[in-house]
């Protein structure tokens, strides 16, 4: 087997289990037949997977390297997820926690579209973490969330997002929304020569996304909101390809997948690695410290799941997001660094009723941590 | 609020977090800002969730209800997923437990196009469970794998399925290769006078998945096998209901987001519930006591769910798979009764190198096990 997919999991068992259950892995997702039914070489050496390494973690699991076959994933997001984790993840104590994708792999996903350099050219933002908030809340009247839009954009603001609980309930109220907002952030961005992006949610059923797509196209806007974990992966990685949007994933949905310890997948390959192969140009993810419990060190792994070489696909932002402050900026600027976003919803509503004035104090906290960031 | 849509929640926290749990649910999934915030009437009665109770359940854990506004689900599968269980999904010790919704939410959703009876008259077996397998394994040659298939045919098979690792390079090889299966069904039912019939599994780039199915509607088949959990429960939904298919969900990657007692999703709306409002007429997963770690409590409950009242929706077979063999086939029939689908796979090929002879021991057990079964 050359050029393998490697797939690392850590497994909760005892010693005399780990040997078993890695084996028992190598054959359920890739013949899912006893090992006693199969004596084909060829379905040996290149379906079933080879299990290369079964070693003791420092929290007494056991970490177990699996080669996979690279065609086993025949050029799909879908079925690259299904090889590595679709029928063991109904098996408990079983999470995967890295995956090494090689070259043949890789080079059958386009990654972001526009990544970090891609947006950096957009807003025209160089050398600072980027600002941006968040539409809501829903039930508002369409005039004060695009006049919220637009207080954004006069602050000097990135990227104003819908929240993800902005739905409508049909494709005219969602022209009607969006292009109310979009409006309004143009004519700010008219007069004051800046370059805020509006994104709006982009959620409907199955057989209208392209449609909403395309008159988020049609506005002039640059990009969408997505929830990749609720849409599928591939879905949300289509829709904003084919109509050349950038994609900012939404985790909602994704602490079902990554909350579990000793389940599930881990959160640097569930919002990083996975969502650049799925297209995203910024990943959302939660704050440490913030309303939900996430460590730093899984909030590190995450962001560096996002930018690290893979192939040659563009680094996305990671875009840490809740209950952050002003107060936070410097300690977040120290943490991400130049390349995030910065995702503030309510404590920019909090801050100060004057909601321009709380975007602008929020950008020049940001602007004053990168020691010699410009403008340009 | 009238007629809301009802969500329980299960959380591990100690009874003087509870309370504010409960109340951080109801706005972190609505207006997604601190309650400080928000105090527009219309917002805290029409769009803020509504606590209704919060009640010690029998393990410590604390059962929380609230009420949602049956339009914040826009009538969308992804909204009322996002609503539901999508940001707090991140918070730790919070499971959705239970959902029940009023008719102007389920009047949205057309559910299983074929259900029990569909898939009853589609094969002509009433009064007892049908039988499946898989066809499997991938590697193996594409006359080997229809031979497979034909012999289930011969041996009185319902329901032959392609395993969901069974995925194609490209739509050449993919309609070679279902297009041979088919065949190979067909030639059987013609000379016996069967009506066995054969799924393929559905994976394809997401561009592809509309040229698939339409495919599988050429080559006569009646139904797929798909991945909602990998897909995305709409985009599986849509792809089967758009061509007129039986929908075979298996539950491949599901185990991310059922298997954590503390967090993620209860089985059976996840497996039952959601994909009957996805459209699936037969809900696939693992039998407790086979390879799989699953309570015989989680199943009944699943297998519930599958068949329950859900407004005008029908209900879809449940389909226990993994581990069976023919010994445990009274069991099965005792557990689930009739209205089940009894999925074998390694069990079948290893039960005798005759595999038409296997699968007909296989269906005389089911037979046997069901007084008064006919097979018409």
């Amino acid at each position: 087997m050359s050029d393998p997919i490697l797939a690392t999991y850590r497994i909760r068992a005892d010693a005399a289990e780990a040997a078993s259950i890695a084996r028992f892995i190598a054959y359920e997702q890739t013949v899912e037949l006893p090992e006693a039914l199969v004596d084909d070489p060829f379905l040996l050496e290149h379906v079933v997977g080879h299990v290369l390494a079964v070693e003791v973690a420092d929290d007494g699991c056991f970490h177990v390297r699996i080669a996979f076959e690279a065609s086993l994933a025949s050029g799909q997001l879908a079925q690259l997820i299904n090889l590595v984790y679709g029928n063991v993840s109904m098996y408990p104590g079983i999470r995967l926690q890295a995956l090494a994708l090689p070259p043949s792999v890789l080079e059958a996903f386009r990654g972001p579209g526009f990544g970090i350099q891609g947006l950096r050219d957009l807003t025209g933002v160089h050398g600072r973490p980027l600002l941006s908030t968040a539409v809501k809340p829903r039930g508002l009247p369409v005039a004060r969330l695009a006049a919220l839009a637009a207080d954004f954009a006069r602050g000097g603001g990135d990227i104003v997002k819908d929240d993800q609980n902005l739905v409508d309930p049909d494709f005219a109220s969602f022209r009607a929304r969006v292009g109310a907002i979009a409006e309004a952030v143009a004519r700010v961005n008219a007069a004051t020569g800046g370059r805020t992006l509006y994104f709006p949610h982009l959620s409907a059923r199955h057989a209208d996304l392209h449609r909403y797509a395309a008159f988020v196209r049609e506005a002039w806007l640059r990009g969408v909101l997505l929830c990749p974990h609720v849409l599928g992966f591939d879905t949300a990685r289509e829709i904003a390809q084919a109509h050349g949007l950038v994609h900012m994933a939404h985790p909602a949905l994704s602490g079902a997948m990554t909350q579990a310890g000793d389940n599930g997948i881990e959160f640097g390959l569930a919002m990083g690695t996975l969502l650049r192969l799925a297209g995203a140009d910024i990943s959302v993810f939660v704050t440490p410290g913030g309303r939900f419990r996430f460590s730093e060190a899984q909030a590190m792994r995450l962001a560096q799941a996002c930018t690290e070489p893979l192939g040659a696909l563009a680094p996305a932002f990671p875009c840490p997001a809740g209950g952050m402050d002003i107060t936070k900026i410097p300690h977040l600027c120290g943490r991400y660094g130049r390349d995030a976003v910065f995702l503030v919803g309510g404590a920019l509503q909090a801050h100060d009723p004057y909601f321009a004035r709380a975007t602008t104090a929020y950008r020049e906290a940001i602007e004053r941590c990168i020691v010699g960031a410009r403008p340009t």
